[in-house]
């Protein structure tokens, strides 16, 4: 297999986008990342998205960006795992380019959430769930969140305060960041004050709903460097899935799709979690970055709450976690999430972060994960 | 890159399956595909799947899938690029296993389409049109095939006659094919005076609403050759798309994706329309197998009506093209179309048939569609 390297990625600003339609934010993004990778034509494309035809009532949209984009009649696939689409996207991205079977790709993923009600758009990430066995109870994915949530309170003494913490370090990130749906500061107190969504998780442990995408350019490394280009490679790459209920778990609190994800990403990258300088996670809830840095090996079992107490993960941190302001600030328009976060990798790597830039990052890495952990996708950058 | 092998393929009775849901429907079918490949566990898998959102509420069937076959935690993408989404699942398991990146890898396609009413699936499949642009307008599926037919008629003086033909001759294919929805034959004169969907298609012009699945199991060609496997290779593979408005096409009687499809699969395969012996195509509707034929080059712009009246393409024909029964009489799961198509071409090339068997076919092609063109997914196989 040849070696991939990220040539170029865009995001723009993202939030509650009503004046723009799925499309526009696509094709904006992508030109984003298409300039900044100094390319105009691609060999491929694919584009992770989540739920567009209940969004928007839109299937084949890879049809329909390839065309918008003016890139037809280029290859473009749309590809899904819930929340974790556009992680799936840089990975078939990556074996694409990496078997031979094309040189320049692009990865993207969007997401148009706010053109349907709140509970309609509730309803449609409930899609990510067992509807037969989930769905059909009434539980939605607060519901599925709050019980990991309790059963890590109750097995590790995870403390009601950790987990505000996590939303208010994410939010100090996000505060730094333009693009981020939410770029201001939250306090302790306010998490534990705001409005109660699925006992113990309030309003401020939740991601939003968002409008937006974000877009990657992959290449050979070998073509990279004739093009003079900072180099970010991927060196690893992992897929898991896990039950997709949540009652058929042995134990709730342990995300076993990101531990195996992980597990092949770092054996891919002859890495070690200690390696790891910089990290993107799918904090859609603060429970879920608690459990995943546990699930990654970055911290033991059951001490989630206590790295994000004592600082670890901080922008100053030993192993800053989430420094673009993650999924509670950044905005999760779930199927570009994965995506986005790559951006922010790529963009740390660079040195390019500007307020938020983390010193002397190599090694970064990202997880991205659909419904609660039936999916999980990882992958390993490294600057050259 | 390597070489790729179809080690075994799986299909069960299609039709409206009410007793069965989505998962089951695939279970049973995977199930079959493995056993037919003598393999327990596989590396990785691929749900060809148009939109199990709007048809049953179920977004991330990739690891409800995996988790029901009893394979997670292995990486499971569900793609989709509308009813070609089976065709695209194919594509890219063909580049996992060429890539080295995995050896066994499952590619299917599943669709449950009656869970709900008729005008719910309408508007299901209508998401794979441009909903701003076509769908706005009240267009259907049937309607935007029904301004191709008129086009081909007046362009090239296709008659009536022969879009009924189409037809009749799938259904006499699908008569012999136990598994298909509607195994029998019709007349002419039944199409002819069958109720009018939108003029000039009748509705025995229509492929149905059908629930299916389709499955295959891919695996290096070395691989294969140690399990003592009758071989089929995937010789070439092509993806393309063009606009997914009819409405901004130059000629709307031809289908340029399926053309460039056509194109890079040939060249891969280093084949002419001419070698293939024997063809799985795209009939959604009649007039679909007619500009699919002249878009892969199997006959010239304009005369595919003229081959179906000739009986070029009949079973005893010259090229016999979807001996299984077509989209029209086998059924048409949307997102398992395409799999299918591949489990009929890999029947044949191993003369496992039964009544359907062509003689001596040794280069078979399958060409799968989505929306009116936007996308189109062309395979080439050979039997070693």
């Amino acid at each position: 297999m040849r070696e991939v390297a990220v040539i170029g990625v865009g995001m723009t600003k993202w939030g509650e986008l009503w004046e723009k339609s799925l499309r526009t934010i696509f094709v904006e993004t992508a030109l984003l990342a298409l300039d900044d990778a100094g390319v105009e034509r691609i060999d491929s494309m694919y584009v992770g998205s989540m739920s567009s035809g209940l969004f928007v009532g839109q299937e084949h949209i890879a049809s329909l960006l390839a065309d918008y984009l003016g890139q037809a009649p280029v290859p473009s696939a749309r590809v899904e795992t819930a929340c974790a689409s556009g992680g799936l996207a840089l990975r078939l991205g990556f074996m694409e380019v990496a078997s031979g079977m094309s040189d320049v790709v692009l990865v993207s993923g969007v997401e148009k959430m706010t053109d349907v009600s709140g509970y309609e758009a509730t309803y449609a990430l409930g899609t990510a769930g067992d509807q037969e066995y989930e769905g059909y109870i009434g539980i939605t994915f607060p519901g599925l969140y709050a019980l990991i949530a309790s059963a890590h309170m109750e097995k590790y003494g995870t403390t009601r305060e950790q987990l505000a913490m996590v939303a208010v370090k994410n939010h100090r990130n996000g505060s730094k960041n333009p693009l981020a749906q939410f770029p201001f500061e939250i306090t302790v107190d306010s998490v534990l004050n705001s409005v109660m969504v699925a006992d113990p998780l309030r309003i401020l442990d939740c991601s939003p709903i968002t409008d937006g995408a974000a877009a990657a350019v992959l290449c050979p490394v070998e073509m990279a460097q004739k093009m003079n280009k900072l180099i970010i490679k991927i060196i690893g790459t992992g897929h898991a899935t896990d039950t997709i209920a949540l009652s058929s778990r042995k134990d709730i609190t342990w995300i076993e799709a990101t531990y195996q994800a992980a597990k092949q990403a770092y054996s891919m990258a002859q890495k070690k979690p200690e390696d790891i300088d910089i990290l993107e996670v799918h904090d859609c809830f603060t429970i879920a970055e608690i459990c995943v840095l546990e699930a990654l090996g970055i911290v033991e079992k059951g001490k989630g709450g206590d790295a994000v107490e004592q600082g670890m993960t901080s922008l100053e941190g030993e192993i800053p976690v989430n420094t673009s302001g993650g999924l509670k600030a950044k905005g999760h328009p779930v199927g570009a999430t994965g995506v986005a976060q790559v951006a922010e990798i790529v963009k740390q790597l660079r040195g390019e972060a500007g307020e938020r830039q983390v010193k002397e990052a190599r090694i970064g890495m990202t997880q991205n994960m659909g419904g609660s952990g039936g999916s999980s996708v990882v992958h390993i950058f490294e600057k050259e």
